[in-house]
């Protein structure tokens, strides 16, 4: 039995999850010859030396030409302008996917680009830690995460297949459903997340009556964890609260709402509605760790040094 | 050189705080007895089990009895009643102090309860896992965290002393400020983040468009942190926002208003705003980690089944 899904994968970005799709195929060896490209070209130096692609050549139109899947990388943002630099050097029967956290921009501003002999079929892993560029992706990352596929009405069944498959065999479970409720899932699973998480962190970085010592000295009482979300890529995050407008807007006027009756609730001693919001939220963080998208070891299991000696 | 603080050590209150200290105390010999009370029959019959104490009496008056030391580590809403207890069974020049979240509104409740020939100096480790309880507890928990104390102008050199060195032999860096200074900077750094984190899983939890398989199945987009946050215990966070009322609530507005400001700049495509916040977001978790306060490894080093694979 191979493994082998295609004889041609072209990885347009070599950031974290490039990289890592990269790692991932090359391992288990899903394809035949793996092409990473990088605008940047120190980034594309950097992939040579760690040696996670079969070629990286200098031009974009060289790295997809041939290529039987061709997945984009990069930051939401930035796929309308890569997929007019391809459009014109895709294989006839070529599957264009993408990486993309916000999908309905991204179909948006790319399918305009693609001719109707390649099959585009956005799709999202989520998947991800703080870190991005070249050397922080991973094989592994996608182990036991989902895979989201958007596919139009009339994707070739095909093709889908395919893309399915290739995920699967990176470790992923995927599942489809429409660009608006993937959009509308991630605003509240992963982008409302993000901005709170900045949110925070920059209110106490401008709080006058606290230091910034103090903050970072006393982060361990919660303030620590929104730390690692707020020092995610810039750029990425960027576009997709830009990309993802109104689904960010609608979640987060929910959060809001939610907000304000909580800060009611502390004003007026509501003790029980405290109490039952907090019992609730256990219930949740409990089927996260059942279904195995997180670790039940206390505090992410980060180190505590001297935990290890004392169970001893 | 001896490591003894203390004869008697006593513990009111056998949580995640409370076992840590004892097991701390005990693996390191800094006291030659600790007494562990707990209100609750079956937790104590647990502590026995676990037997992190020398002696878990069934009367708190007979736990105090003699004590050189009296930590409370109980629930803030709770040290008002437990000081009323033992407040006329304390031994003369014993050291009473807690372990409370909230200082200003502890320092109100217990004072009155005790004597003048003892000396009360309020307390706070600020350390902690998302798990409560007798099992909960390790040694190793309070090592390279801060612990802040709260001293009266008045309070006694030594006593003083004394308590400071039995924190930093279980680990901790010893920080004292006022009451007042200690409870709006633990509401920036741990009150407010853990309202916002309970509040966004309460949102998701009752978005009607998106089901609470989706919300558990994507959260490793970053939703699944704030999970953890809040899943911690229900009695001990609804007790923290009711007794640190008016700095919980002044910076919630700021933090409000800040959010405010990012969602307008969301409406409108300020994308310099949006990147310049989250490229100042980056350099306080760098700061985190470079004091020793978080892990530097990806995603707080939790598991992904390939990686280490991956790396051989």
């Amino acid at each position: 039995v191979t493994a082998i899904i295609c004889d041609n994968l072209c990885i347009i970005g070599a950031g974290l999850i490039g990289g890592s799709i990269a790692r991932s195929v090359q391992k288990r060896g899903l394809a035949r010859h793996v092409t990473v490209y990088d605008a940047s070209e120190s980034v594309r130096e950097r992939v040579r030396e760690l040696g996670f692609a079969d070629a990286v050549p200098d031009a974009i139109a060289d790295a997809v030409k041939g290529a039987d899947i061709v997945i984009l990388c990069v930051p939401v943002g930035a796929c309308g302008a890569v997929a007019s630099q391809i459009g014109s050097h895709l294989k006839a029967g070529a599957i264009i996917s993408d990486t993309g956290s916000v999908k309905g921009a991204v179909v948006k501003a790319v399918q305009s680009h693609l001719g109707a002999d390649v099959h585009f079929i956005p799709a999202h892993p989520v998947a991800g830690t703080e870190y991005s560029g070249p050397d922080s992706g991973f094989d592994g990352l996608f182990d036991n995460r989902w895979c989201i596929l958007t596919p139009f009405e009339n994707t070739d069944a095909t093709a889908l297949k395919n893309l399915t498959t290739l995920w699967e065999k990176m470790g992923a479970n995927v599942e489809t459903m429409t660009a608006e409720h993937h959009d509308l899932v991630l605003a509240i699973t992963s982008h409302v997340p993000h901005l709170i998480a900045y949110n925070i962190v920059g209110t106490a970085a401008d709080l006058e009556q606290v230091t910034q010592s103090e903050v970072i000295k006393f982060s361990a009482g919660g303030f620590r964890d929104f730390t690692r979300i707020a020092s995610s890529d810039p750029t990425m995050w960027r576009d997709i609260f830009l990309n993802n407008k109104a689904a960010v807007l609608e979640v987060l006027g929910r959060f809001t709402e939610d907000l304000i009756a909580l800060q009611r609730a502390i004003r007026w001693d509501e003790d029980e509605k405290l109490f039952d919001l907090f019992t609730r939220t256990r219930t949740i963080r409990r089927s996260i760790i059942d279904v195995g998208q997180d670790a039940a070891e206390a505090d992410f299991g980060r180190p505590h040094a001297l935990k290890q000696d004392y169970e001893k």
